[in-house]
């Protein structure tokens, strides 16, 4: 139930290194028709749904999408998904975490190659790394698609987050080594302090919804509604004392 | 899709240098009948409803707003308009951003002239540099209505915020510039340290709303109640690893 | 309209001048019956809600409270009030900010006497002032109930919180001064860092609400349900451009 | 009505002394069946929501678990409880706020005993004290279930957490001493600086849950339903200056 996340190592560093990059604004880019990320990702959100969330509520895709100079990145977070734990109560337990997930393709001149995009799923402690970054710090995280089976190692995927100097924003890179074709993609997007701030806002929003709390929201409002005249008052302790 | 902010450059400052101004507390400002902002701005809303969110729950118009000496500042979020995706699934996705409404009029002995006012939009981006000032930045935000047309450059738009000295809270300035008929309109509200804290909270606070993940609490809500007995647990890898 | 705070001065100090006092843990400290907190604010919300939201849910009363030595701390939030814009439209607007009410009384003994009690609503701008207080800050605020009028300054009311030194916590004091009667009454509240932690978070939780930008998760619940399939896209910029 | 919490002494230390230990990463253990921790969690939400909250709405069990090499820890927010104050009003007063549930199990090689786990319910200043915590900070935490009986002392909690030097996360520490069996039980997870982002935005997140101040979200909306076209707009004042 615990292994969703193909984390090989994820750590923090604290170097100093300038990543050496030049950027423009490309905010105002043209994707070519049929490779605009809403509708790739639109797709993506409906298949999700049909697996974890068949209900009846509208599916709403709203990433949040910075355009610069030779790639895109948009940032989208996808809910836990549940599981009955019996039929007779109506309880539900969490499955698994939900994630924020990163989606960077390639662009010169304005246009967008969707086609070439590469995705990395942040999990929880991840998120947890990235809102917690400081103006000098930076953060790395491996996945390995096939961690602990006979292809471990073949493909994996590195996300590099760091501050650039003087408060000029962060580089967030992603590379894809793929050993057996002996190829690397990199995809790198500069990003400003201010939609730096905008991620962290966001992901911090977001990031008691990746791990099912917001279940606090919405319970506590019907359990006023269905309260007891008395409850009793020994229960907390009773669950922190009794086993 | 991503066009919809006329930027032409948004930087943040790091100098010191301090703005002169004096102020006095103008919060028990007397507006004249049919200029005060409520009226005025509820018509706003009211257009905007008609246009993006035409459903029958009520509209809501609740700007944080501060009266100083010379001029007043009302803050007001708006919220993304959004579009479905396909018409059999109910799918939606955001079609632009909403956005922080920043309204500046000036006053004096306490009687203020709405008429006069001037908006100032800030993007999701641009409300993250209002949200990442310390106590001695500055941001700086241009908007052009007719940038990329003939008629660039004619108008112009300057937002500057500027932390004041000795942690004596921050000065907010619009500047209007026409350049065909020669006029500049400049109004400044100093806004307190408390003040600004109001601004930065209710700002964080309203940041998901406007990129439109609040989605996250309303579908995980519903998410929950109409949640499968099983769902499969390699889905948001798949996400990651499949294209 | 924006006259309801009776603000005189509100100001941030830096002074470090610690504040002798000495405190125990009262937190089990036993109140006479007929005195009790809970029993005399839910009268008050319920004579609120007889005013102001008189809808059929439930009035719900949790204050969170901290007792000590000498005093007892309660905090509790209250909510904006709204008239309707125009009978057709369904629109509404805020007629004056929520508050936070500061509710102090004091004991003895690990007795307290809520027939003593003293209040003191901050105001959203004056919420902004404690949760952006540092570690060595101090704030000052002063409320007259007669400002304005022939009897201002006979009674007035000072609420004074600071930081002690050694980062000891907070100290909390409500003074009540009353020119005609010549008396002077004082309530000294000493706050932990752990509590006033809480406070922080729970004002910074509660101050969109009080502010009424709470709308904009019910608003957006409901917007998105009744989402067109096709909006005006220029509509924020005729906004801020058209007047 | 507030003698919920045991604690005899909480406080913050800023001692720097490292505590030794080593961990692996063990998120990926394998609990026995019928030891996994959603299985039993699960019937203690069930059990808690037998006495509480007896509403037709769907229990979720959604714990932040970390696993490591000699032991686990996991997080689970608990609802404050309410009773009804008039039956006539619907009105509701909080009984007892609700809590953050740490419970800890010992585990080795990847397997991990459920059956003996230690549990402690931070009470909403203990969570104050933990989402305040600094770089260089500890807290401790001492509960006794027999507090203020003739059995005080008998059997005792600990809950110390504490950086760990270099910016290297936290060590969280939970020591159970039964003074009748001389029993000491100590379990200690260490926790990287990612994971203790998670658990302070967590923790943030829920904290106003936990202390009820969650009504303000469901309350406000209906109340703006049902709000009249006039309201008393003295009220606010009338609460702070009539007694």
């Amino acid at each position: 139930m615990l292994k969703q996340w193909r984390s090989l190592l994820s750590r923090n560093l604290s170097s100093k290194t300038l990543l050496s990059c030049k950027w423009g604004d490309a905010r105002n880019a043209s994707c070519p028709r049929g490779f605009e990320p809403r509708a790739a990702f639109s797709t993506s959100i409906q298949d999700f749904a049909a697996t974890g969330n068949s209900s009846a509520n509208a599916r709403v895709f709203a990433p949040y999408t910075i355009f610069k100079g030779k790639a895109a990145l948009s940032v989208s977070p996808l809910l836990p998904t549940f599981s009955k734990i019996n039929s007779g109560t109506g309880g539900l337990r969490i499955d698994r975490y939900g994630c924020l997930m990163l989606t960077l393709w390639p662009g010169f001149d304005r246009k967008y190659d969707w086609e070439k995009r590469q995705s990395f799923a942040l999990s929880p402690t991840e998120v947890g790394s990235l809102i917690s970054m400081g103006a000098h710090d930076a953060s790395e995280f491996f996945h390995d698609p096939s961690m602990k089976s006979i292809n471990a190692g073949q493909v994996s995927k590195k996300l590099y987050i760091k501050a650039l100097d003087g408060d000029n924003g962060y580089m967030i890179s992603l590379t894809v080594t793929n050993n057996i074709q002996k190829s690397i993609e990199r995809l790198n997007v500069p990003v400003t302090t201010a939609e730096f701030a905008v991620l962290k806002t966001a992901c911090s929003f977001a990031l008691p919804h990746i791990i099912g709390w917001d279940w606090l929201t919405n319970q506590s409002h019907k359990g006023i509604e269905g309260s007891p005249s008395k409850v009793n008052p020994k229960k907390h302790l009773d669950l922190e004392w009794d086993r």
